[in-house]
């Protein structure tokens, strides 16, 4: 299939400019005016439409196994729901239990995945350590395309990384040149917490976010970056969602450390109140953790995307009905926690980000593709519009409206948090690998026909880091 | 024994006035101009010196047992050497072993502490939990008089307090109405990093601030303050030693969050090129913990007592001679953690904080005496020169000079880390419980003369703390 | 006239104790139980009361004359009000207008006040800079005890004070032994954006906050702070509005400098939603500079009262009824600025800064009385219940309560900003120079009755200050 | 002339590949491998070495006339040094006299700069105001490809802003979409500070960083950043010299506002201690504004470059010679304020920054080349390896060695401020405009060869702020 887009201003890279851009075979051929093309070629008139890079959404839980239950959107109608809204990739997670094997997790995972309809790659979490788990993570990254392990600081009793577990397994992505993530809140606090709010009494879901205050998320955020600091490896902090947290980042930012941050479409727009709706059912819908938070949290994070302290957008997509999420009705710490998000977020980003002048549109590409690709190191062949990069490729029509309802997502999911909002920007094409799966309303998403991406190891960075670590490195003093 | 100090200038209580002090059994009773006082008053003629509330040490190890050796300062020595520097009172530690009964472990420290020369009280160290440790904190403050328990951060598979014991202690120090304190460094960094430096063959005493960076002490300071926070009770960080630590209390205090830190005199004017020394001895006379650190974190320090975010004064008094220190000639990391101080600690403020116009003399009492009476709830008894205070006074000569040596010294250790400094500004007299003990130079401490001091629960501000937690209680969504 | 108080509880210099107070001579004469006192001395039962020392508001303009009229209320009305809250002592300003000469400046404020029924004192402006301005500080400082000199840095074309006037008179303050305070506002951000808003077409109320946003503040505020660092004084920021210029204060302070700020009653609880009100009376009874501000300020102003960088609580107290705020009916630039409160200001930081646990009875008498004394340099003489202080004193019943209201106040003005406001926490005795002013509702307030007190010049930290500048102060290099 | 770069290593846009590199009249035709070209392509082997954008140095002052003097190099001279030592473009400063005519001035500088032999370009300096310089930015904006104007905040009483001419000048650049920069030290302080300390007899050049203290950029910094925050414009603050500046960029800029820092090679690698050295012309050689500063601040430069808080490098390269600078023998004000480094500039960044692990070389690109590009709106024409990109590339090779000395560096001056500091790394060849222009160690630079280059207005940022500006600005209300 080719694909030859007219007329449409290119948005990437940092800047502007108006040129055609041709597919073939999976990759964008050329750019420029008067582009020369076979005759079979599909052309899309993008006039008045920005030629972006699809979107990339990197974190995702798709079919997951989680508290009793399975996520009800899986790999193919998740995948094809983030084509509906401009989104070409996602990255997931492999998640062992303590104890299980990682290349058996990996590959379960990898299987559960096959169905996607755009590309994938996975970060695979750390959840307990052994020399085996030493040995695989080597595997992972050297022969997977795996350059990315996860770090749950909090579900204590469960999958939580305690600082020995996390020592460990930075301490060994700092050789094997991957990144470490983390989901940062601190268990044992969570853990005390939900205790004595049932103890008091305090048993509906309003009880979720008083059980995880940002003083845990803060608390965990600056040990992991602490922990990574010790070591001088990277770390990057997932759905960071308070002024707390985020206030670590910057700082540690800005005292040179390479620490990353991401931030969720529900945290920048939706707030805690949503907890004390007095119907259950929509107060459990939006129970995920971190929970959604006080305003003045999304004004940071919304500071904090401005300023580049955080980098990618993201949305932890992770759907759960109000069946399952009933499992939690006396007891709000057994909710299903989960919200999905994959199919709007480009969509409120740029409603909430760009038409309120908060972003040009060139960062809104950054934040919602290339800094994600380069974070974790895919870029160029993803996040970008040029010559040789994949055709992972949204059109975007900043005069598209429409109003966000569960009626009518795309999503395998019952309700939307983001629920009656009008959006204006929305793609009218999405072209994955080369080929249309999106077209003005209507999916043409295939089961299967998603692609895995190997992401490779880090090299220039952590280059640098070892001529630091060369040049720190003790000398014995002789006596 | 009754005592009139004549034509000094009083410094207490943010003021310094000129008149006269009475002292007769134990206390101060009058003070003013022309006192009558009885004929056999003695008469101390103060012209052109502060008259001071004695100084108040509230970190010592005295006779410690510690890494297989015990401190060579026993309770007589130590607090005989503090009466000699001007301090009438130290708050030292009982610290159980995991699993060792607290009280048991309390009458054991209170044995030995009966020979005692000066005031003394104790923290009590929690460094395990279950309910008799929950039940045993409500005898010590209740019955005893132990209104503070401490938290080593440090320590790893020895006395160190996880998450777990922290939350449960802290929680319990807030019913009690007692102080939470912590030792915070990270033990899993310090651990690793230990193993790693060995491993690299660095084996001697540069080893030893290698191990313990910055940032360990950094992170637990914010973890404690974290806690601290959740469950709304204050805390008080000992000998913290870096800007990273105190930019973490100054970042809570600014917050609102009552938050303490003490720092060590040790810190304020000893750098970490010490461990550098290529004689062994010297190197390993300096270990202690928090090492020494790098002299930006020396003059942040000093900004931490001048801005207020620092209150205390102390020295973590623990002595080890070079025999005990010999243990870690092959590995900095079995090297007994110690160092002295107790005698220097005011002069060396004196001459480095008051004499350079860091601080007024009013504040040099804060410091050194005053906020920790007020801290741990024993002022106006202690810490103040008030009609009904307790009579610990010291005379300060702010024209005296000496040398500071080890030669010298009446600490019981064969190292001196001031050694050779000059100081201006020493005691020219010492009364403790209104009797004089030490007097242009001579020590006159009879062994057991000190005074077991119980500190009351707190009262005035965990009033407030339960109002701001009534407030906050949330309430259950009906539904 | 002799007065006992007995059976309250005396809360001061950081203390609660149960016992009585015996004034007499316009002093305390003693303090402790079962006192002896004579047999016509007036008994006052403060069972179940706080006994304090009296409010000092070191921020109010009573008569003063200002954009073209004078303020409602005059010194009588308002120190009589003042005593009817509790409050026993107010700090007023003197404004000679650029080209005045001090002196005449201070004698007719001087003049005016002479009508006060409880104390007094004066900041002094500085307005413009020569040989006489500095000869008349002197002056001042050494014969009329002001302690203190004020800089408006808003208000161009009238009384603004540039750099360079604020450089030469912070100078001379150091010399002096002299507090340098300031009103921080960017004069020339507020001139140029009231000329845009006006242009704009927004010429009502709400146009008084757009143009005096918080970045106007903060730049003035850190500007002063700069100076004062630079020339080595402390400074003081009067009306603290913004978390922003908090920041700069806190900073500062953290950093060791010696900056002070203090903080309005109405900034506390008032925010700038009243300016949208659609009746021009109750939106332009509120304008006073800097304006109201939103919530997130009035947040971080408590965190600043709670964390000691705000030190002291005011009014800013200049009343202007709604007969004078019609000036600026077409133009909101021509409201004079001004809003009472120097009756009202101890109730509502005690029912919203005591009763939520914000504060301690202890911090309560630090923030509206004890730091103002000390900053001002008149503690303990004022704001401390010590023997030998004036006998300032309020009798605070915690179970009174009232509804604030225009209607019942004894402010002379039309208009309450706390409107409505149910406070519980009130004086029930106000006594100043030991007689009895305010009894249960009942004021007797004789005019001319309050005496004006002077203020020493610093001693303890402009010597330290001295010090350190001596130790800067840069050799030349041989060459 | 046709070149060909083959095997290097691209170094670019974030970015490392293998690749050649085809230019041909005068910008990039080719990237990739095995490229067709003409016969007569001169062939550079660029095996080893690294293929970068040249770089731009946007702080240079040729043949400036100050202070009583004209700088030693000139246009042609030193872009010419610029070359050897892979500088292609120069940004350089018009600036006009308080009442000059901005055109004239503008005139006057462009014919001066003719000579040049890379490329120029020019920032102009708004030294005050009326409407003929209103009118005046607009053409230099639409017509001569002006999009940046300088503000000097120090220099009082002769090219110093005030804050009435900054507001004008800012608003105006707002309009037009130029970024307005400044040179933020206050110049009342410096003023102030440079009289009482000539008047205590500090003459020499030491007096120079006395009368510069940190805190008079720092409040300068803040000025300009709240003044630019209050009109919703970015700023650019050039030679960001201490911490305390720095802090307030990183401040603002984590508050989502943009502004932008630049740093001087020379303030990062050369500190304050060089003042007190005793020979007075290499004293006074290092006299420049702001002056090189205590150790602390270099770290923080460092930080403040890898944290991005700082975007680019620059020189502020203006000669003068000990003959000149010997104008300031008895008074330090009166030296000649410049240094030079167009030449060292990124040798001593890669040497230092690099070499050391502090960036990658892709980081190494954005700061000496892509980042001024970007932020004066001529990326990717400048500052970018791209096909259509101008010509203008440094070939460099990391493995060159050499120790830079006055004797042997091409700048016309007779003092290095980096004398005998070895480099490793450094250009093999400088092509400017297509053109070899240096080919290891031979200049090859024809006087006027260089190109006047014209920055367009900006337009994302500037739409974005609008958009903000839309939504903020106030409705009035309706009564």
């Amino acid at each position: 299939m080719s694909i030859l887009i007219k007329n449409g201003t290119i948005v990437s890279d940092g800047q502007q400019k108006n040129a055609d851009v041709y597919c073939n075979e999976s990759v964008i051929k050329a750019i420029g005016q008067d582009l020369e093309v076979p005759d079979n070629t599909h052309i899309i008139d993008a006039q008045g439409q920005y030629v972006m890079p699809g979107g990339i959404d990197p974190h995702t839980h798709m079919q997951l196994p989680f508290m009793g239950t399975v996520a009800t959107e899986d790999f193919y109608t998740g995948t094809a729901a983030g084509l509906a809204g401009g989104t070409t990739m996602i990255i997931d997670f492999v998640i062992p239990n303590p104890q299980q094997n990682l290349m058996e997790a990996y590959h379960t995972w990898k299987d559960w995945a096959e169905k996607s309809c755009s590309n994938y790659s996975f970060h695979v979490a750390i959840t307990w350590w052994d020399e085996t788990v030493k040995a695989d993570m080597k595997t992972l990254v050297e022969e997977e395309g795996v350059n990315s392990f996860k770090h749950f600081m909090a579900y204590k009793n469960a999958i939580m990384a305690d600082d020995e577990i996390m020592y460990n397994s930075f301490s060994r992505s700092l050789e094997l040149g991957a990144m470490p993530t983390c989901h940062a809140e601190n268990g044992e606090m969570v853990f005390q917490l939900q205790k004595q709010l049932i103890d008091q009494g305090i048993t509906g879901p309003e009880g979720h976010p008083l059980s995880r205050p940002p003083a845990a998320e803060a608390e965990a955020a600056n040990r992991a970056i602490k922990i990574a600091d010790v070591i001088g490896v990277p770390v990057y902090l997932v759905h960071v969602s308070t002024e707390d947290a985020l206030d670590e980042i910057t700082r540690a930012r800005s005292n040179g450390q390479r620490v990353y941050g991401e931030c969720l479409a529900g945290h920048l727009l939706v707030d805690e109140s949503v907890y004390l709706d007095t119907n259950f059912e929509r107060a459990a819908a939006h129970v995920m953790s971190p929970p959604f938070r006080a305003p003045e949290h999304q004004k940071a994070l919304w500071k904090g995307l401005q300023s580049g302290n955080l980098q990618t957008t993201a949305t932890d997509h992770c759907c759960f009905c109000a069946e399952q999420k009933a499992a939690g009705k006396d007891d709000f710490s057994k909710i299903p926690n989960g919200t999905a998000g994959v199919e709007d977020r480009m969509a409120v980003l740029w409603t909430h980000g760009v038409s309120t002048g908060k972003f040009t549109p060139e960062e809104f590409v950054d934040i919602t593709s290339s800094n994600a690709a380069k974070i974790f190191n895919i870029h160029p062949r993803k996040g970008s519009i040029q010559v040789g990069s994949d055709a992972d490729i949204v059109i975007w029509d900043p005069e598209l409206t429409k109003t966000i309802s569960a009626k009518t997502h795309h999503q395998n999911i019952d309700f939307n948090i983001f629920e009656g909002m009008e959006v204006k920007g929305l793609p009218s094409y999405t072209i994955c690998n080369g080929v249309l799966k999106y077209a003005n309303g209507e999916l043409m998403a295939e089961i299967g026909s998603g692609q895995y991406i190997k992401r490779p190891a880090f090299r220039s960075i952590f280059n640098a880091l070892q001529k630091q670590a060369d040049l720190n490195e003790a000398k014995s003093v002789k006596r």
